[in-house]
């Protein structure tokens, strides 16, 4: 267990960040804030947390950001902060996508690392450059699929990479979910309103909501990347523009199959991210709603139910355990994960040492294979449901 | 709940029937002759069950079968007990798939009922013409689809015919096991060996074993049947004939959307039919491995957990259910289910009345429509994964 | 796996039988009658079905009884099966409790072998004598504590015996059921107005009833006979005489500590009997509403999840399962085991053999040390909640 | 749902505070402040980290409080805070057992309000004058027991307030661990040594680590207090001095039944808090380690699964909910909620407002009765096992 990490070390400081969206009425922004205070590494001094600079204002000050730094633009605050001498040294974003990508490049291009929710952008097409971009200014990007932050999924990572599942065969990833089941995007709602709108969340609704999510933790836990997928995607609430369902096949390298189901139409379902990987010598099976523990199952023997923090886990999963086996860590604390790790990424590189090994946190890359992973999706459905390649 | 129903009837009988297969070394066999005891309603007292004559012999005197009515071969069987003054009204086959087809027409012609196991076929182009036997004989022909049988999914199927989940969108069904993740069927077992031939289970393998039992259970309980379909098959184990892994997905009348999995190579699975639907108004999900509950979700309520002869439950439930609730009827009395419904039919037709109207034990369509999805799965397949009408 | 353990042997026949009890209206009769059909090794030709004689021919009838062996009386019944030259060579007695051991020694006095439900009487102080006969007329004795019948229970009997858990530390037990949380017995319902009235069910009411059950379960696991105990009863519903709810704390032989609770007022439990033992070296815990799984956890490594049929499981287990995991075998099949295996040890005594080493079904001192808990804990209730041994 | 609940108020602003004990290599320090930074109301400025100076200094600089205000003793640090300007509002307790109330009494005396974690002391007498101390100086008195601040737990209070149970008729508690089945305190480990040591635990071990929190969650959610209990407790670790586990019958007022079980001896449990509350119009289950959900069964109606955040929950659940259903908030989260209803009771106070209504935290009255608790179940021990008043 590694409680307050920064305790070992032995200069404490906090690194000085800012935030773009999450003003008033926002929902993960203020997780955001919650995950980057858990570990106590950062430190929130600067804001452009609305579009609207009176509200900018009012949303930083009331979460304790300096009156002089509630900016009234994500381009102004870039300029300013950068201009600093005690400036900011990370943004993080968490407006609609389609503001991903400008605002990423703009804080980039001021040398400020930057930390994204997902998905990346709401078309692959807008992040052109990036990759050039962030390795031009040596900045960090770390894109918050922040499921990757549990402890059982490191586990589950760990011991796929260590061989124990053997050759992997199938993989079965499915995130339903069910409070868009009625068009909740005209009651004003929202978190409803931009997430259905393709003009704020690009081509892909669930899709890119909560599909990219459970395509980023399967690619990252079995170590495999899909060669080819076959979706079919609908819009089952009248009306709706964007899908609220989304089939898809896939088929990995080296041969494993999987399917990948997420919905936001499904109820009973809350938050059903879930994920099942089989291969030759065992298979695992892991829920978020009940994130604490994995079952692994060695073939020919009894199921093995693992607990966070509890015996038989890997150093991965250790050291992003906070508190004792049967102490619930939650979202929150899984998402705090991702800080930690950037944190660490960010002090190595302001003490001018190499990136500690064990960081994961999901990269500019992962970002991009998320957006990789929607436009086949798209590609596949436009085309009647077609095998696609994720890489033309 | 209906203990032992015949309890209620006037007039006490068993029904005489025999058995084709299940002699020594078979698994089926057994299960289906507690399936007939467990009500009481039938009496087994004919058997062909090897095609081994001394094994025959053996095999049914150990079970009681009288030495006389130990036939050699199904067609001696079908010849003499028609012959016979009180010979069996019913014949059990449970033999390897490939012999459903002419023993079932071997005694329907002499006009004896057929309780046949599933899939009804090796393939589909075997089962021409036995509907229209079975109409000219007068037959009763039940598929031992046994899912069906259990209480709570009686009561999905009612509560989707009543409205109460709205208009279908979603249907999730999924059967993973993990024993052929080896290659038992080079050890001599002899479950493994025939349903890994081609010669004897027919072109599907995982398809044909448990992969018609889950596409069975998503029809029988959404009501629900697929226009078109695409599938990806696997055989992961090398040397393997038959598909061991089925991914499909599907498309419904009316716009309902599936996915269906099955796999007998995925460790830690040991019999894992699971059946999730979701519609506008609400949700189910059912596992069969703890059959006796089933989680129903109105959407914006909590989710409700109905159990077996508890609360809340629907008179289609009740009407199968032998034991209070929390008392576990498993697998032989859901089995039982399908057995004592075919008394019924039986018994209606032997006393001249009408068929009973709820009666719903899996007849001969329900096997034809079996065999059509594992024909469109294998076209669709072989055509490198396309969408694949079942009709044509 | 022993499906339809008789079929490996070579002289096939079903054991005639009796019962005493369960016509119409009744439930544990036909639990009983399906529980000895299951395996095929019993046959039920005679019959004392109610008190009533008109209704004992009706009920006795319906089920298959010829009408010259439907009796009026039970007393009847064991002088006429006694003398006849193909008469019972069992009775299952299954009455209200205060009839139990007049029955018994009725049947005993003529050698016909009993098999009773639980709890054995209504009071210890009746059992006197039952020893000594059943000894004098070399008759078989069971009592259906069904629930030791349960391959997973056999399980945890014999890691315990092999010494899995180490020496046992604790032991706690449950029984909560919610049936009775009004007054259901006002409203006519049988099984509610005997097993709440003290002339029919004896001294005590969630007691003798379900208390009796968790109290074999904890012994029978655990291997250990407590040697005082402690008690605290209610009747929580107003007007009710017998005690709906019971508390018990248990000092057992060895030093080992324990708890059980039983009770009818519990909302939302169905049949909640559970079981969970700890020793220095392991824990287990197992519950009858999901009787297929068992939760092994050895100290310090991962908790192992053992399924019926599956992988790790000991011989006494394999021997009382019937058919492949993941297949849930329920309550009736716990319950035929018991009657397996008297009929394996009433084959035995008729084939001058000894009695096999593995029949483990609960015997006559079973039924008695049940009595000696009831009686312990409403003495030492009696008297305020004090410890009280149970040899006093 | 509240997050960062300050948001909408309009002066922004951290509590100072201090923390005595949780040090380098303690546990609970580190989680308080973690605790402390979730919801963003408190500032850790000033420790007495360790009681050895030098170490003192160390630990708190590594979690960043100034060198200046890293004391050598709480004394110290009580009389220094109290005389700045800017000094702490507050102070955390996080020493062994025997340490709280003199250091309480120590910040109470200069008007720092206190947040002692439980138990309250090492032994009852040591309580003695701290309620009028409190009184006198108008300083706010908080005891940890965290699990009070989970949003289930605050609903299952809520529906037991307004009468949805109807009359509490049976109250269990369990809260097993394993930690301690061996003899772990002579490892060193620093954790089992204080709490096994009864001159820095007190009186009980197993008792007051965990017990008490199982005693103050029964009676906060039911709403009752036991007028008189029977405890049996045990050291099965041979040389322990405290017990290790403990078995109490509790009788309420009002008639309710309740049992207690503890375990730190219990291997397969991690930290099982359980609690289940059954009255005459229904029940509830809820288990710490899946903290986000709770069963509500409603006698007659199927049971209903409530989830955080979701349908049917109570505005008590809802104030201390911070993110959607299905992103499971865990311990710390709970813990943190305490955390901010004492920061909204100290603004009010700072802002001479009445205390708001809705603020739960667990005060004095809380510990004081957790330390009667112990106590009554020494004594009852010490006595044999017997019936002992909680008052006497």
């Amino acid at each position: 267990m590694t409680i307050e990490a920064h305790e070992a070390g032995s200069n404490f400081r906090r690194i000085p960040y800012g935030m773009v969206g999450g003003g008033e009425g926002a929902f993960i922004g203020a997780v955001h804030r919650i995950a980057a205070r858990i570990d106590d590494r950062f430190e929130l001094v600067a804001g452009a947390l609305s579009s609207e600079a009176e509200r900018s204002k009012r949303s930083g000050q009331a979460i304790g950001i300096a009156a002089a730094r509630c900016y009234r633009s994500y381009q102004e605050m870039a300029q300013q902060e950068a201009a600093r001498p005690n400036g900011i040294e990370a943004v993080v974003i968490v407006t609609p996508n389609y503001l991903h990508v400008p605002i990423a490049k703009a804080f980039l291009e001021v040398g400020i690392h930057v930390i994204c929710d997902k998905p990346l952008a709401a078309h692959l097409a807008e992040t052109g450059g990036l990759t050039e971009l962030v390795k031009a200014k040596s900045c960090l990007f770390a894109v918050t699929y922040n499921y990757s932050g549990y402890p059982l999924i490191r586990h589950a990572r760990e011991v796929i990479t260590n061989g124990e599942l053997g050759k992997i065969r199938v993989v079965q990833a499915e995130y339903p979910q069910d409070w868009l089941s009625e068009k909740l995007e005209d009651t004003g709602q929202k978190q409803a309103s931009w997430r259905t709108d393709p003009n704020q969340a690009g081509g892909g609704g669930c899709l890119g909501d909560i599909g990219t999510h459970a395509f980023h933790l399967a690619c990252f836990v079995s170590g495999l990347m899909p060669v080819s997928l076959l979706a079919d995607l609908n819009s089952f609430v009248d009306g709706r523009q964007l899908d609220d369902n989304v089939h898809v096949l896939l088929r990995f390298e080296g041969g494993a199959k999987g399917m990948l189901w997420a919905s936001q139409v499904a109820p009973g379902n809350e938050n059903g991210l879930r994920l099942r990987i089989y291969g030759d010598k065992a298979g695992l099976s892991w829920s978020q709603e009940n994130p604490n523990y994995l079952t692994f199952s060695p073939l020919g023997e009894p199921s093995h139910v693992l607990g966070r923090g509890g015996p038989g886990l890997t150093s991965a999963a250790e050291r992003v355990t906070r508190i004792p086996p049967g102490h619930p860590e939650g979202y929150l604390e899984g998402f705090a994960t991702i800080y930690r790790e950037v944190a660490d990424a960010i002090e190595a590189k302001h003490n001018g040492k190499d990136q500690p090994d064990d960081v994961m946190f999901p990269d500019l890359e992962a970002g991009l294979q998320g957006m990789r992973f929607v436009d086949a999706v798209l590609r596949s459905h436009k085309n009647g449901g077609v095998w696609t390649s994720l890489n033309s």
